[in-house]
Order: C-alpha cells, then sequence, then structure tokens
C-alpha cells in the first residue's frame, strides 16, 4: 500500500518527512495541502486530517502520525535507515531532532513565514530581527557541531541531517546566508549530493510559482 | 550508581526531564546549573557539558542526553515507564512531546524569560504580544484534545503530559491563567495529585527568591 504524505511544498516540516520518505526507497506519494487558502485552519481539516492544525500527516493504512519527528522515526523502523546506526547514535539522532524542533526549523519557518507570506502591513516588523538573533545562535551550534563532520551523527546521513536542513535550501530570504556559515554550507552540498535529493519544490507539490 | 541531571528550577524545560525521573523511582540527583550568571554560555559548559549550550543534562555513567524528550525517552527505557502503553500509544507520546517542544514549551519557555528575567530596559516589548497570540493557538489544542481526557495519551500519565506541563505550574506572569483553559487545569490537578510530585521550585535547586 502507498503511504500518503499530507504536505505542501512551501513547508519545511513537510520536507522533514518527505525527504527521508523518498531516500529510503519506501513507496509514498504526496497530498497536496491548500494551506494558503486556509485548509489547515478549518474544522474538516482538524477533526480528520490532524487536531493540532499542521501539516504533515503520514498516512499508511491504519497508521496516522503527525509531527515530522515522529513520521522520521517511522520511516526509520519501517526501512531500516537513517535512525542511527547504534543505540547511542540513536539518542543523538533524536538530540538533534528535537534541538532541531525547538530552536532551528521552528524559528526559521516562522521567521520565514513572516518575511514572505504575510501581506507587508500584517508583517509584526519587530519580531524579525529578534527571532533572526535566536537564529544566528542556532546556525552557530550547526555550523560549530558541523566542522569536522561530514554528518550531524556518524558517517552517513540521518534524520538528524534531514531535520535540520528542512528550510535550509529555500531561495525565500529569512536571514540565512549559505556563504555565512561554512560548515553548514559544505553539510547541506553533502546532502544535495545524495543519490535521489530533491528540492522541497520538487519533491512536493505547491511553491510560490503557482501563486505568483 | 545515581544519575545526575544538570538543571535549575526556573527551567521548564528541565522540569520536563526531572519530573518523570523523579515520578519513576530511578535514583537521581539535581546538579544545579548557574544559569542566572551564565553558566551555559561559557566556553567550559559547552565543551565539557553541552555543545547546544543548554540545560537539562542527564549523567548516568558513560551516558550523556540533552534535550528533555530524549532525556524522558531515557527514562521510559530504563524504568519501564511513561513511554505509552502499545507501540501506537508510543508515536501517540512521541506527537506530543515533539508538538510540545514545537509549539508549547519553546514559546511559553522564551515568553516568560523575556517577560520576568531580563532587564526591562532590554525587553523586546512588541515581540511578547505576538508570542502570546502564538501560544493561545497552542493552548486552544491542547485544552481542546484534554476535553473528555484525564490524560493526554491513555489511561495514564506519560512523558506527553511530562512535557506539556513544563511551563504551567510556574508563578510569574507571561499570559497562561489555568482558569481560561477548563481541561487544561483539570488535567494539571490530575498531574499535581500523583504520588510524589513537585512543584519546579520544590524538585530542582534555584529559583527566583534565591535571587532577590
Amino acid at each position: 500500500m502507498t503511504i500518503k504524505l499530507y504536505c505542501f511544498g512551501e513547508s519545511g516540516n513537510a520536507y522533514k518527512a518527505a525527504l527521508p520518505l523518498e531516500l529510503s526507497g519506501l513507496d509514498w506519494e504526496p497530498v497536496k495541502v491548500d494551506f494558503f487558502n486556509g485548509e489547515t485552519r478549518t474544522t474538516e481539516y482538524r477533526s480528520t486530517v490532524n487536531e493540532m492544525g499542521e501539516a504533515p500527516v503520514l498516512v499508511d493504512g491504519e497508521v496516522r502520525l503527525t509531527q515530522s519527528g515522529v513520521i522520521q522515526m517511522y520511516v526509520a523502523e519501517k526501512s531500516g535507515k537513517f535512525g542511527g546506526a547504534t543505540p547511542e547514535e540513536a539518542r543523538e539522532v533524536m538530540r538533534w531532532v528535537f534541538w532541531d524542533n525547538h530552536k532551528l526549523s521552528s524559528q526559521a519557518g516562522m521567521t520565514r513565514f513572516l518575511m514572505n507570506f504575510l501581506p507587508e502591513d500584517k508583517r509584526p516588523e519587530a519580531v524579525i530581527p529578534f527571532m533572526q538573533g535566536r537564529l544566528k545562535a542556532a546556525y552557530d551550534v550547526l555550523n560549530g557541531h558541523l566542522d569536522g563532520r561530514d554528518w550531524i551523527v556518524g558517517a552517513a546521513p540521518t534524520n538528524a541531517d534531514f531535520s535540520c536542513c528542512g528550510y535550509l535550501f529555500y531561495p525565500e530570504p529569512f536571514g540565512f546566508t549559505r556563504a555565512d556559515w561554512p560548515h553548514i554550507d559544505r553539510w547541506l552540498s553533502n546532502i544535495e549530493a545524495l543519490d535521489g535529493w530533491k528540492h522541497p519544490y520538487d519533491l512536493m507539490p505547491g511553491s510560490p510559482a503557482d501563486r505568483a
């Protein structure tokens, strides 16, 4: 049975689930969530797809999962890939996935949304530099960790990499410039070089071009 | 060997680790992190305790873990408690722990910090109502989920409860009033009624009273 992933191209959180699904070789297909027309805020979406009102959502037969970190754990369980090679690595993978959800993707996603997808007159201007300051601290932690490493954990790509890269391939400006962070830049190139890698706008349906 | 948890009373993220440690019956002791004098920002802390510059950190012999969600998984693995009664419950627990890290504790912790622990002249005033608006959406999701439920997942307390309650027992104002959210209020009372429950300022060393 084909796994379905409710997602949309603009969502780095959805990308964090779609990328390991794609690279694992599991049979999956995207189902477009019409976020920009308010689908995730509807009573129907909240009552039938996800009470948290978020994407991504994975449906595999009777299994219905939300939160990209949980979907990543499921992909690792089902495919045997990307979860870390030892119990110690598995914990280290989870550590970075949690850190990403707490400090990196959550704040990068929000800042990118405020700067690119909200009408200018609704933008909380003072929030943006504040969030960018917090993000800079997060880039600094990640860049420092990647000094001398090809992957965040161990000798191969894991869900830690697929989580932390969630928003870092997008072209829309939100205060992240690859060239400023040489170890992050090199690591993103390692991810781009993986067999089967796709950019979020190529991997999932929906992009700003559709709404232009 | 006694498990050590680097923590401090003001940290809801540390409470999320300390509470299941305490209630599990595992042998543990707190090691106070002097956050308010900058300990987590020192090179020594980052190089020897946690490169992410955060608390809590758990040390159990050779095992060193950070991120409260990972420490909670370790407590569940080691004690057999709070991880969920079935594989389905275990995924549902993780879903709420991730949601909490992404949408609830992260933003509640930051807002409480800005409103209570920063000097007034350094407070980014415009950020506070913005974060409070996002938090209101999170309280709404949690309150709706708890309608008709005693616990977030299944019939007993789990790490989902201990994660989501992380910042909700603190007295300092940050825009959360229990009475406004009746199902959250009832559920917090269920947690308070657990045998061995302690308030964060009683469970961990350090509180605003020490610095008054």
